[in-house]
């Protein structure tokens, strides 16, 4: 066999982002922001004017555009795939659609084991290729010196919107079929985690550098059901992507989940603003590195309430290498774009290493 | 002055229930369900069919006969005021209305300084007079053995509801009055602070042997924000009742937030499901009652799962005195009543002393 030629590091290796990802020394405190590009933005709201969500997600083209419109405009360390955590259900044969006024709705939502055995395998990627042809343009647009993170929804966080068929505030279905249908359950988790890891390892493969996995809504549970009914779905997960990238794992909603959410893997934490940040670390153990954790209504705040919050949290990671700023949760559509800058310059000064 | 004539001691002063919240040893759990009383139980609903619900909270007659009915029923170890958390704020200003879709509404809500210079002083009990009624009239149909709990929201909740207008997602009205205008905040916080206090000590006065405060929303904040923003208020309510009658600081949504609901106060700790009640005592300490911490969605699934998730929370408990079998939020209006009737006789049954 012949050795493979000798390859340039690409530059986003020594970006302060990849380094806190893996823990080393970096000259500034890396930032991005969920939903960096979303309604909040002037330029999103007018491709949007013109494409519906759903359109929007499926053009990769425009899919990169408003990405990279929203990185140049804010000046952060990261871009992120354009995309939403539900497409990956549609191949699967779920029956998604975006409604103006509710969200997402799933027209035949699982309700109970037969619904389970409905749920086809995604073997492949074809029916995604979109997200994959947003992933290489995306990566080709953007400065080298920035990685792209791609990202999916968690097993649990997928089940939820499968089985409730659309936002909710009790997850009274999801916890029926997981309380009353453990195999049932578990059948529907497996199937979950196995299409994560065949999307994720296929976004890697197509130019991402880093992948997030996002469990939105498992704050709904308890640490013992997440323990019995999350977590070794989500490790299967993280196991089958380690070492490609680096994942971080990122939940909302419930602090006394931190050790568990740790126990099940990733190389970077994702926290919410419900639980201090140095607390947090301190669960989660310097071993790993850690993302979050600024509420996002803070944004809404003046300039000088968004600086003073900057300080209280850079002041919690103490220059410790291996943090990446970021809010608990996505911008709200509500947030001036001016105040969202100010947080970015305000990481940047005030997170560079003297 | 003449002494006061020696009086009885009233049987409810050596109710299980009453033991626990002093943490005396007693022959059995006592439990008690939030919205023990509601839309899941026949009779209740037979009662809305006639009444809306702001016309039943402000019948006293009805108000005792529901959840005298439900007591009876469910074999219960306490009843609780049939009310609802927001009427207190109609004498204070707000106008307030429960549509049938959205839950209630407050057409004036805060959002400003000049908003909150609106909000009156709440004085006296003249305007809510139908609660002390209900209270009187609910202590005088019960069983002696069994105590009677009063309730309130506690401040913070109380300006959720008032800033937001109804119920949110984000609670940005709400944080974004708390960030960029902090006297207007504590000056708003004070007076409902002053209100609650008023109003749970003329329930106590009226027959309530027991007060519950209900933070159901304060999980939206983190330990900072809780600490400076709300847990002066609630402490300034909890001292303004003690030694009158035990109070019950339940809170939702954010166990993080645990040591700080302590801080705060209580005679017992109320705790949801987010957290294992084993680590939410530890982190309280012993030297206070707990209640919980089940999660409503059990009473969903089956019997023997019930049984289960009973057992599973008794050993957590391990028969130290000072623990209120409870959920960890109110019943779901989809629960079949002979499920919470099993729970019921479950927790009896099980904790048993032997």
């Amino acid at each position: 066999m012949m050795p493979n030629p000798p390859s340039r590091r690409p530059a986003w290796e020594d970006s302060p982002f990849m380094k806190a990802a893996r823990r080393e020394p970096a000259d500034r405190v890396p930032v991005w922001l969920m939903r960096q590009a979303g309604r909040y933005m002037a330029e999103y709201r007018a491709v949007r004017e013109k494409t519906s969500f759903l359109e929007l997600c499926k053009n990769p083209e425009l899919s990169a555009e408003v990405m990279l419109t929203a990185v140049e405009k804010l000046g952060v360390d990261a871009a992120i795939l354009f995309a939403d955590l539900l497409p990956i259900l549609e191949p699967m044969g779920l029956d998604l659609e975006f409604t103006a006024n509710e969200g997402p709705v799933i027209h035949n939502p699982i309700r109970q084991a037969k619904d389970v055995d409905r749920v086809r395998e995604l073997t492949g990627l074809e029916r995604l290729d979109f997200v994959l042809q947003a992933v290489r343009q995306t990566r080709e647009g953007l400065d080298e010196c920035l990685p792209l993170i791609g990202f999916a929804g968690a097993p649990f966080t997928l089940a939820s919107y499968a089985v409730e068929g659309g936002s909710s505030r009790t997850y009274r279905h999801v916890k029926v079929l997981m309380y009353t249908d453990p195999p049932a359950w578990h059948s529907l988790m497996e199937r979950l985690a196995r299409a994560v890891s065949i999307y994720l390892n296929g976004q890697i493969a197509a130019g991402a550098q880093v992948v997030q996995l996002f469990d939105s809504w498992v704050g709904c549970l308890g640490p013992d059901d997440y323990r019995r009914y999350v977590l070794p779905h989500t490790r299967a997960v993280i196991e089958s992507i380690a070492p490609a990238a680096p994942v971080i794992h990122f939940a909302t909603g419930n602090p006394a989940l931190v050790p568990l959410i740790n126990e099940a893997g990733g190389a970077v934490i994702g926290v919410d603003w419900r639980v201090r940040l140095d607390d947090a670390w301190r669960t989660i153990g310097y071993g790993k590195a850690i993302q979050g954790n600024l509420d996002p209504v803070v944004l809404l705040a003046s300039h000088s309430e968004i600086r003073r919050r900057v300080r209280e949290i850079l002041d919690q990671v103490a220059g410790r290498p291996g943090y990446i700023f970021n809010l608990g949760h996505g911008i709200l559509p509500q947030t001036p774009v001016e105040n969202v800058i100010a947080l970015v310059d305000a990481v940047h000064e005030m997170g560079e290493r003297a």
